[in-house]
């Protein structure tokens, strides 16, 4: 049973002009603490000190994924395909608006340094004792277990997942177009409208009308730019080891029992690795970026020059190379010992690889990774088989290599450094 | 002289689509710690609450006020005006560069909380022991002073000033361009390319030629709009109160030596009320955010529940009261006292105002405070002349007021408030 | 009762993104020649000769009023208003798609050089032997009889007219954004989605939630900017005076059995004003441009110079008079004639008028031209009375003449003119 | 010697928000007949019957195209590059400007119907007796010649022609994005400021920074989608189909000495295959069309049935199909001819064909074919080297055909067709 609000309520929103909710449910998941944090929580970690306009969160990001679901599904029930479940509508709105709730703050970077998993974090917040499972239990005791599982992809009917999750889903699209319009590159441009109005349940899961080909290929085209422009821009991935290095020394001191200035709750719970919920709800970016303008005061010298560096933007340079090998990265990494650097932190090396679309993903889940084409017999096409456009792109692992080291440090030893080394890094 | 960077350097901005760098005195000046910390200032405060995207920070837009005087400036130049003093670009840049420096976190309420004032902030920053001096010193011991003198329109060619900050400057241009864009209100999109290139230099001062009255017009207008449909939006202004009560709490905690959990530098320097400016520069909004998420657990149940309807967004709610005197205000209050609320923090009464343009502004720079339209036979006129437009808002002083309670105390002793009050709020 | 087609029909569309067809009847009217035709006839007459892009056709503006109708209609029926008759839709619609099938080529020029009227054309469009009228007719018989009403303001529910014909109505949104997109121009950005959310059905026509106020002043506003930057623009005035200068002259010789080199069906029946149906729907812009061409090698001296400037763009020079009286237009028509130029065709005066809203308007069918808000007590209350930038502008006759004429026949006699108007045309 | 004009003239354009003119040379060329003219040819011929919203004129698209190149020369100035001939910026502005000046109403389809070519008429207009050789003599005499070389790329300097016509130019960025915003597509939106930023002359022609692949990338998947999704759509196919048959049919009619009720200038030296120039020039679209709705009252039934399906957009149906040879084509035909039907007119099949780019293209002029980017060590590599994306699509010919037909006359002979015909046609 659906309960709807008096009159809609409406946010203003730049991607998707308005953003409509019309459920008490939603209304009410929207005004939890938990959801709200998502305000303090870029939704492009570092990028923005790339591109100064990245400056969005995932609170944005989410109600526009909510509001690309609420449109799709909308479509389908004017539409009275048999394949589409209905009385699933508000279990899919709830997963699409609280997919992203565990995301910690700059988090790839903080999962990679604590070893954290944001969609685990999502399921124990909408599980255990938390605002939002408590509104979600009082519409049924059994939503939080449901809406979990739709983001697990364990859920029982296995299209409710497929839309909210899926190589063609809300997320991707909300996230292209936002992250396009808060950088201001014109490379996420997809024209979302008739990909949502091609999109059809087909048994377990979503396919899109083969007319609708061209722009897939220019969504997946899009996606394939994007990540090459912007999200594995060099700048950015300078950023993010910076701020891995941060963690790893705060991590390495706070074993150490090293005395900080500056410590509070949930830091301790995070270095010991093992926060709770409660905690885990604590951290936000906020609390990041003051730790680290605090601890630019810190006697350890090494935290208080990564966190200059970070608080500051003195980022790493770096340098491109076609191909290193181990190797020469020992080398490297020795000479540097040699002339008194740190090799641990004052070199890293970066291989970006991106996935824009994969054919033939292995697994059991493979299927649901696909997009597949409906022509008018009502066949489904793989879309690689039909796009050559897409088999260009299908399986691309890039493999440019990028070195980042603090030029400044590594200018005072230039003169000892071996030749070979500093023609590497001339370049 | 003009030492120019080897190669231009750009930003891709979402307004003006790239932020041109020719000079290698303000690439220092943004690498400085001191306009790097803009990031963590946001452009419109609390108005994030109300438009999810207005999360941009004043880092942007000082890049986007500089864009547009280097646009002007070169305009200028092309046209070889006789009346622009081309040695003073430099100086100008940086005016424009810098003149929002000395904002604090959530800048309107703190200088209200704490009777600071960020453009005395923006000349000690300028001025005193910063990298930012040291950037500007370096290229000409004189500049500090100068550019400080500029944003206070004490310089000896007023012109300058004038160009910096005027009814029709950069600096309004791009807020009005760039709050439109982040909050997805479609009124701020004024022309500025024909603004610019309709803008002269003459005498001391900039005008428009008079081709250009409708497009400045348009101008006015939509910042009239944006005034009433953003700017003071209740919502914003709610946050904007609760946002106050918090500081005028903790600053009366802090007075009574109550043991705050979280108290860290600079926050007693700004409590007692005098950071030097090395404290002033560590305050941002993160820190702020992090200090009211940490008070959501404090003792004190008056700070507790402030920060805690700050930081998950349970604001007040609003009525609005065609016009209200200071006995129906005294008379509510003591209601409110009677019913075992507390008046102090409970209620509070709202006039916002609103002066998009006057045409007769008093005092000595009155002049500089006109839109002057330069005719083709050269005779000036001052806008509200000429237009019936710009007349009709001209001196505009709105008295709509809100008052602004929280609803969920109220609801407590709803039954037990006399009844001019319930019907007087429950409109 | 309601006949869609199998499945949902679009036309993409620069303003809209698209435009859905449900409805058999509407895509059968869209694809009669009556309706195709005005794909000949642009939008803004001779506009294109000074905003170059200017180039869109009625069709395309007809669409989208279509679109915007349908809109409002199904967020009518999403809140199932009592005082919308739901049983009239199809009505509504097809009166939104149709209102401008009588315009004829450069309509405001030829209506008046000719004395027609495109409301009555229209009419006679839809109620004689047409394809559009079999269409009409084969839904329902008496539907283009109800049609013509709807447009004629004389249907028996007038909630239905007021829809379709109203200061904020689906004709003037369109065209508001419309010709903002094709000119390139930033006036005409209007949130119509937001004023669309906020129109009621109340009694017998259509009003707007108090809360749309400042929505609908800048609505009003962009309609002033665009009537004095697009629609009024002198350059555009000028190309108007020659093209009725041209059908003069055409009507002059065809009277004196001038023997036109070319002359084809349906101009004769135009000069002799009484075309009927059938040739009237002969005539489109195509057909006129090509007259125009063909007459640049008549032997008629007047007719050739006069098709020459219009399709060659030559215009008339203009200058902007503050005021102007009747013995100043004598005598300078006078002088005119005395230099051997000729009054009649070498000057003309022009007054252009605007009324971007009017709050007291005469006549019996007065209050449908008032824009009324609906607050939350339901009472309605004209839009001026509350709002100030409203007020400012209704009823504005704006004075500013000018005075155009062919400034290099003008040239040949400059010696000759009394002082007085050389001094006049020289400003 | 630059002769400018005294102020500096602005057009309104929606693409690049406002067209600068400079030069007087360049202003006089703007007003004169052959290039107003362009104003009555569509830049994208019969797509408006597909895209109602492609309804813009080549004069739109050439003051685009001027505007580019006028922005890429004032970059090479400014960088003060040597390889750029910096006395040869107006040859380039003129070139740029007049590129499209022979150009013929419905450009392809005429082309094709009366073997003609818009680069042959572009220089004869250029160099015989017209007002713009008139003004191109005026400014110096040898300029007609110059400019017609340039655009024939036999100019001696080749980086000017390389300039105007590369893969790379403005004639292709212009179109692109003009394409893309009036038909209202989102494929179109590249990064042309960031290409412009990255443009530079070296040696005898215009390369781009290896900086800028993935612009490039994005700049060629842009005009690969704009070809399917918008140039080769089949709807604009049908239209230009039936386009052809109708001069064809006419060509025949004329042949045979058919007593036409409408012929007028220049129609006759058309169908003769003879037109001079100034015949040539009265062609526009205003005529072919005012002469077909003349046509759809004529006696001859081809004719007149083929005028009424292209006027009133009646027009040939399709279907796709994957292989089709010479065989089943001429089964087709065959089977077309016993059922009564005319084969010459009711059956067409259609091969598009697209090359976006080809890495490899034959001929002397071959390596100004390519795209070639310069890396920081001034070394050049052709895109597709270096560029998967761009591999992908180097030398495409898609070939999946069309069949177009009356559909109408067929469903009148459905059932003595055989049923292998039926079966390929009900597809």
């Amino acid at each position: 049973m659906r309960r709807s609000i008096s009159e809609e309520k409406v946010f203003k929103d730049p991607v998707h002009n308005y953003i409509h909710v019309q459920d008490d449910l939603i209304w009410r998941l929207i005004n939890t603490p938990e959801f709200q944090r998502l305000r303090r929580i870029r939704q492009l970690g570092t990028s923005f000190l790339t591109f100064h306009g990245a400056e969005h969160s995932r609170f944005s990001h989410s109600l526009g994924v909510y509001e690309i679901t609420r449109k799709i599904i909308s479509q389908f029930e004017r539409g009275s395909y048999p394949d589409w479940p209905k009385e699933e509508r508000l279990v899919a709105l709830c997963a699409a608006l609280l997919h992203d709730l565990g995301h910690g703050p700059f988090s790839h970077s903080i999962e990679e340094a604590f070893h954290m998993n944001h969609e685990d974090w999502t399921c124990r917040i909408l599980t255990e004792d938390t605002c939002v499972n408590e509104v979600l239990t009082s519409h049924d005791p059994d939503f939080p277990r449901k809406v979990a599982a739709v983001i697990q992809k364990s859920y029982d009917k296995p299209i409710v997942s497929n839309l909210v999750t899926s190589p063609l889903d809300a997320d991707r699209m909300d996230y292209l177009l936002r992250d396009a319009y808060y950088t201001g590159v014109n490379y996420g441009t997809i024209d979302s409208d008739r990909i949502l109005r091609l999109l059809r349940p087909y048994k377990d899961r979503v396919v899109v009308k083969q007319s609708g080909m061209h722009a897939v290929e220019d969504y997946l085209m899009s996606r394939y730019q994007m990540y090459w422009q912007v999200y594995f821009h060099p700048v950015t991935r300078s950023s993010e080891i910076i701020l891995r290095q941060i963690f790893r020394r705060a991590k390495e001191l706070f074993r150490d029992r090293y005395p900080f200035q500056f410590m509070v709750e949930p830091l301790p719970a995070l270095f010991e690795g093992n926060p709770d919920v409660n905690q885990y709800l604590r951290l936000d970016e906020a609390l990041i970026q003051t730790a680290f303008l605090q601890w630019t005061y810190e006697k350890d010298e090494l935290l208080r020059d990564l966190c200059c560096r970070f608080m500051h933007r003195r980022l790493y340079k770096y340098v491109e190379i076609d191909h290193i090998d181990k190797e020469t990265i020992d080398e490297l990494r020795h000479a540097f010992q040699e002339a008194g650097l740190n090799p641990e932190y004052d070199l890293e090396v970066d291989f970006p690889t991106d996935l824009p679309y994969d054919e033939f993903p292995s697994g059991s889940t493979a299927s649901h990774k696909q997009i597949l084409l409906l022509d008018r017999f009502d066949q489904l096409r793989e879309i690689s088989e039909v796009s050559d456009i897409v088999r260009s792109i299908s399986g691309i692992h890039r493999g440019r290599s990028h070195l980042y080291y603090p030029e400044d440090k590594l200018r005072t030893v230039w003169d000892i450094l071996p030749a070979d080394v500093t023609s590497l890094l001339a370049r």
